[in-house]
């Protein structure tokens, strides 16, 4: 047994069953010992931003890490800026990068660089193996930190000589630590601030508080107390649909969210914190609720949140009460006519099927979604977490490894979906089951916004140059074609839902391309 | 004025005039102060790693700056990888990277990271502006830096309030330093060297000493003393074609380099390093030259290395010595048949027009076009220098810029061009004189090699997964068209041919899929 063939028994042994990949020459034992053990699905991504943003993805579906493999501090370099969302996410990820071997670091050769330096700012924990015999140990300690709750970035760094040397361990993670429980006098405080505020307080509820159980016990405290139940602005997961019960998400833009809070006096944050601005702007506010708001920690992200919940609905005497909010069965009908967002988001509360994945990057498009799509059918809505554009189509690969019977429906900005539009290919190799609508409304429309939000004026030549990203239009269905993925293009709602329908009724990976 | 514009200001004062960008919201004062002021061309990239590569191929055929505009840490971490080439090739950046106004990064905000971290593994210079007052000062400074020899990446951190804040000044740089003159000891010790070997010696030209008097001068010493004129592996820009001397580039196979230093006694070193593995295998040698070779550096890259082969070629009597190993101007005839990496050098031989600039991230499929080439009309030759693939269409944006009434080819790998292949789409906008040959071989070919050559065996299945591209196989005619750029395959030499006078006939892009 060679360092890399005690790694990848290693990861399979703890049921570190995929690896989204982008290997080179410093990784080739790693790739030779995938061929020689069994248990591992290998998925290539052509660029790196593919692979760390599908391996955020599958750890949102799936609930455990996948691992990674990239090619030195480039390679890690173009995984960052997902690697950057699944920290914020906390998204577990064993993420390997390889290295020049350790004797050959010191002749500077071209790919050399500092890895360590530039995992760092993206990792919650970053170790370099230091000989073949301590991978084992070394991949078991990047598993354990990885599946800590709530997820961690773990980047292991693997010299070649590391994974061609000589080992004879599997390594043994420790069984994920259980969360934290929350003290008492947390729990009292926002029980109190809870009965204090009555329909003036919030509930702001992010990470595991967005499913399940703890979701539940949220509707059945706002039963209790009155209170406003909110999900903060950019979340990992969101269980919603009908018979769920519904929260009213934090809005991006100042004025709006400012708004939905100006009358809280009471402020519980459970699994994340205070609601911030995503940006500054001259002479708006960085924090989106009142100076006088009353602010409590009922639970962190990474502590255990249902349990917080389950405590603070038994001093409440919520746990019998049924949930409030809970959303109807209802679907908009089919509309008809232009393009429009609100005719978009009334297609797709038209056709969601159950059980569904929605991978939402559809930034300025698709800021009217929640409400058409409330009563659709039980199914997922996944955001962007950490504002990093280019995550959803990775994302939307990660989904689909993860849940290979469910239907992934990726709602993406043209804008953004250029970034790491390769991924259209791995979902073709792969044939995985994903709806993509790109909102080709041919602009950084958001910047238009934020040009005029920043008090800097309106667009001249120069400022048109680089909002616009028309002239020429970007052509969505050749793209997709090039990639070998099929698609279409629809200019009306009506063509949209005939789209729709087709991407729906395929089992492989479908591009419509909205032209707004 | 504000900062934004005091910045804007300096950078045209002091001959920036070239910005690749990708802006986002913090970004939005410097956009709109691109607007009022005069002077700055804006070329917009879909993802910042074509804004990077873009600067760095500007860096190389302009000779000064460009400066770049990046969206907080991901964006950078975006632009990352070719960030890495440029630092690698000595180009001089004004690396410019928005952050949230000062009061807000406590915050925590979605995007918010450490800028510093991401940057340093890739920067020469970091500095975070700390007030709109000191954005010229800081803003000089990098300029300075930038473009000081050999060429630096200046990374500038901008958060937003300091870019609407009231500036007054516009900033001055230092004139770009002279290089350090080499001493006496140096010049000796490289003659000795050089009489002592003879034609056992090798002169390795790397850095400046690849292009234009420094290039002639290496000429006459070869003339002179019998020695073997070589170019490292990776260089920046090599001056080539008919009436050039000639330079025996150094193999990346490690068989290669090796045989070809086998009998090199002594070796002088001129804007380069000692040659070495690219990567190490196992029982292989990292270093090129035998052991008992004689390593003498006459200069280092950011030496004054025109001076110091000027002083050699005094000492050694040979500045008035005719050139040695000047190409004489001779084309191949235009091959026919199967498409080749033979015949499809000799198809760039026959067409390849004077004053061209040849963007070379060829890979595994360009390795045998240095013979063919060799006697066409003069030329330069520009190569990946860092090693991290996705270099070469950026890269042709950037000299397309720099010198518009140039053609531009850009010899792409498959594998590599998908990595930025959004370059296109900014080659369509400004209809850039660029001509691409893509080598489609539908595998990372080189990996193919690689993995026999750190004796990891053949490929299994799972290895084959990652080590093709094809199922499905790219339709590179199709991506082009989706981007907005022309395009045509060839599957035979003759179709490239005439693919290849098509695409030099046009004055914009034109992309050619070389199906191998």
């Amino acid at each position: 047994m060679n360092g890399a063939e005690s790694l990848v028994r290693t990861l399979v042994a703890e049921d570190v069953t995929v690896c989204f990949t982008n290997p080179g020459t410093s990784e080739m034992h790693f790739v030779a010992a995938l061929d020689r053990i069994p248990g591992m699905r290998c998925v290539l991504g052509l660029f790196e931003g593919v692979v760390t943003g599908a391996a955020d993805g599958y750890y949102r579906v799936a609930g455990k890490p996948a691992s990674t493999l990239l090619h030195l501090g480039p390679g890690l370099g173009n995984g960052l800026a997902n690697l950057h969302n699944a920290k914020r996410a906390h998204s577990g990820i064993v993420n390997i990068v390889g290295e020049h071997a350790t004797y050959h670091i010191k002749y500077n050769a071209p790919l050399t660089s500092d890895i360590e330096g530039i995992a760092g700012p993206m990792s919650n924990w970053v170790r370099r193996t230091s000989s073949s015999q301590t991978v084992a140990d070394d991949a078991a300690a990047a598993i354990t930190v990885a599946r800590t709750a709530p997820g961690n970035i773990a980047t292991l760094i693997l010299p070649a000589d590391t994974a061609w040397g000589p080992a004879e361990k599997i390594g043994k993670a420790k069984p994920a630590p259980i969360r934290t429980v929350v003290s008492q006098d947390a729990i009292r405080a926002a029980a109190q601030a809870l009965l204090k505020g009555g329909a003036s307080a919030s509930l702001l509820l992010g990470g595991a508080g967005l499913r399940g159980r703890a979701l539940e016990l949220a509707g059945r405290i706002a039963a209790k107390t009155g209170c406003q139940l909110n999900a903060e602005f950019a979340y990992p997961l969101l269980e919603r649909g009908a018979g769920r019960v519904q929260v009213t998400r934090v809005p991006y833009v100042i004025e709006a969210a400012t708004k939905l809070f100006e009358k809280t006096t009471h402020m519980v944050l459970v699994g994340t914190g205070e609601p911030v601005a995503f940006f500054a702007y001259p002479d708006k506010p960085s924090v989106m609720q009142p100076p006088s708001c009353a602010v409590t920690t009922l639970a962190k992200v990474d502590e255990d949140i249902e349990g917080a919940l389950t405590a603070l609905a038994e001093e409440l005497g919520a746990l019998t009460v049924s949930p409030l909010k809970i959303a109807q069965a209802s679907r908009p009908a089919l509309p008809s006519g232009a393009l429009t967002p609100e005719g978009i988001g009334a297609v797709l509360g038209a056709l969601l099927p159950e059980n569904a994945i929605v991978v939402d990057e559809s930034v300025t498009s698709g800021r009217g979604f929640a409400s058409p799509t409330a009563g659709a059918p039980p199914h997922d809505w996944l955001n962007i977490v950490g504002g990093a554009i280019g995550w959803g189509l990775p994302a939307a690969v990660g989904a689909a490894i993860a849940a290979p019977n469910r239907k992934v429906i990726a709602l993406e900005g043209d804008g953004s979906a250029m970034y790491t539009l390769q991924s259209l290919w791995t979902m073709a190799r792969n044939q995985l089951d994903v709806t993509m609508l790109i909102f080709a409304n041919r602009s950084y429309q958001i910047l238009r916004g934020e040009l005029a939000g920043v008090g800097a004026g309106t667009p001249g030549k120069n400022a048109n140059e680089m909002l616009t990203i028309g002239n020429p239009d970007l052509d969505w269905v050749s793209l997709a074609k090039g990639h070998g993925v099929e698609g279409g293009r629809a200019t009306t709602l009506e063509e949209l839902a005939t789209q729709l329908k087709r991407g729906l009724a395929s089992s492989g990976p479908y591009l419509i391309e909205a032209s707004l």
